[in-house]
């Protein structure tokens, strides 16, 4: 993840202000590729075999992640319109959806009884996400407040340690 | 492998749509980079010597694939025309030719009864590939919508598990 | 880090003058940067449990440093003004701050008695760098030669070998 | 090491040409940068031991290497005109001599017994480099085609299996 900031030519705070939405959604960026970065870790310290499909699973994940830079600044680019918001989204979204296929596709290789298995556990929080930022795309041609918050929302669920988010939702 | 699409000023889906072909070329070089990093991974994980040989020849295939972000935007910027489709090629089918050698020179250091040469096995896929990629290229100027196909085809033959293909196409 | 210097167009001498700014800021934006890499490399080899917290700790430290080609890039582009040069320590700070904070969770993690706690010491060079630096910022709009030497003089008190400068200064 | 080369905008062989110098200027850097990268990989083989000196020798090298890119867009954009060659030649001769100095303190905190004194052996291509670097960059106002025959020269150098240029020129 690289901040695509064209330096202002211009030595002022002035200059700096239209950077400001670029900055925001590069922040946000940087928390979702945070998380994934941090899952990955995770998930592939449990991981004891690797083959093909798992391999292509990973380059799927990393295929989404490699547009953040983009949408990331169409949406900064243009003040948080309603489309690039909407786009945004929908490159996480289907991110979210490409963890979630390398998660079973190592889940069919490892087996139900496999450190990687209940090291994922039931994978609660991918799942929520998914379904969040497939409810925020279409909302944010309503509001984009409303499409940012959903982000913004999964990015808090996944930003508390496990175990707090876990107990509370499913006691 | 970076998608170098510079984000459009305007936050209309009008204003993506010349980005259409850019992208589809980001698609088709992703999966050809991602193939020679799986074969990659594949083939490392068996090799035991490197010398500076081996090292060399795994720069010159990293050299034609570092081109791949130059062709791609030449392809995509130019909406498929006969000479960029063509130039892609070439750098397709010389990556090709510099695997090809990159195996050899493993092979010659490891010998024939090594676990490399069992898992390399006769890289039929390898050779097949240098071949359809030959004959895209001149076949761009007649054309590029085949050129495009042989080039999809050579991803697909990778995408597909080794055996299914292997048994289909050597009874 | 990477030098974002546009090669002038034309051949001469008189044409690197204007980058000559940026070069300079770029040299002190290396050797920030390596002063992280190598005190991170020396951290990590005492590191022996990694959990969540200690990954998000991380990717703080690398937020503020990959904002440090745009801080660089402002501050040569306008020749070391106050507002750039002000950021730019702000950007070191929170990048300090963000190294201390690292520490203290690697701390928590591995105890009093680990290897780490002891390679880490009293980390005297993190915590007397955040204090130069706060000093340094609001400086910058009374002197830019002011704050830039501060922000000098950390990077040689990180140059010097460790035994020396902690001799010296704690006696 | 990345092509920095905007694609043409039209799809012509013509408008390929001009990036035909620069294209060179790549290949050339490509070569320079393998050689350090397969120098390192040889030398850090052999290393048993790391402290601070030995990451600021490296990144001493890094630094010079991290410029390649610059000096060859301005070679590469100037036709290989005196300034930029010369200029080129100084980030090669500076490189070089990082290199030998990382080469020293790698041997001062091994030994001379070590297995990495014994890898290293003389780094007769080490100073040879470094000398006809030095003579090159003068030569580039002489003649350019002197100076790049030069480089080249110190490529091919490399290039060679070790055993058989050391042979011919240490009998």
């Amino acid at each position: 993840m690289v901040l695509e900031l064209k330096a202002p030519e211009e030595p002022t705070v002035t200059a700096l202000l239209p950077l400001v939405p670029t900055f925001l959604s590069y922040i946000l960026s940087f928390i979702f590729v945070g998380i994934y970065w941090n899952n990955h870790h995770h998930l592939f310290q449990a991981v004891e075999q690797v083959d093909g499909r798992i391999l292509w699973a990973n380059l799927h994940l990393l295929f989404w992640l490699s547009l953040t830079p983009f949408v990331t600044a169409w949406m900064g680019a243009n003040n948080f319109a309603a489309w690039p918001v909407a786009l945004y989204g929908v490159d996480l979204l289907l991110a979210g959806v490409a963890y979630f296929i390398l998660v079973r596709t190592l889940l069919a290789r490892h087996g139900e009884d496999s450190v990687l298995a209940s090291a994922v556990n039931r994978d609660f929080k991918g799942k929520i996400s998914v379904v969040i930022y497939a409810t925020a795309v279409p909302l944010a041609f309503v509001s984009t407040w409303l499409a940012g918050g959903l982000y913004v929302l999964v990015a808090i669920i996944w930003l508390i340690p496990d175990r707090r988010i876990e107990d509370r939702l499913n006691p």
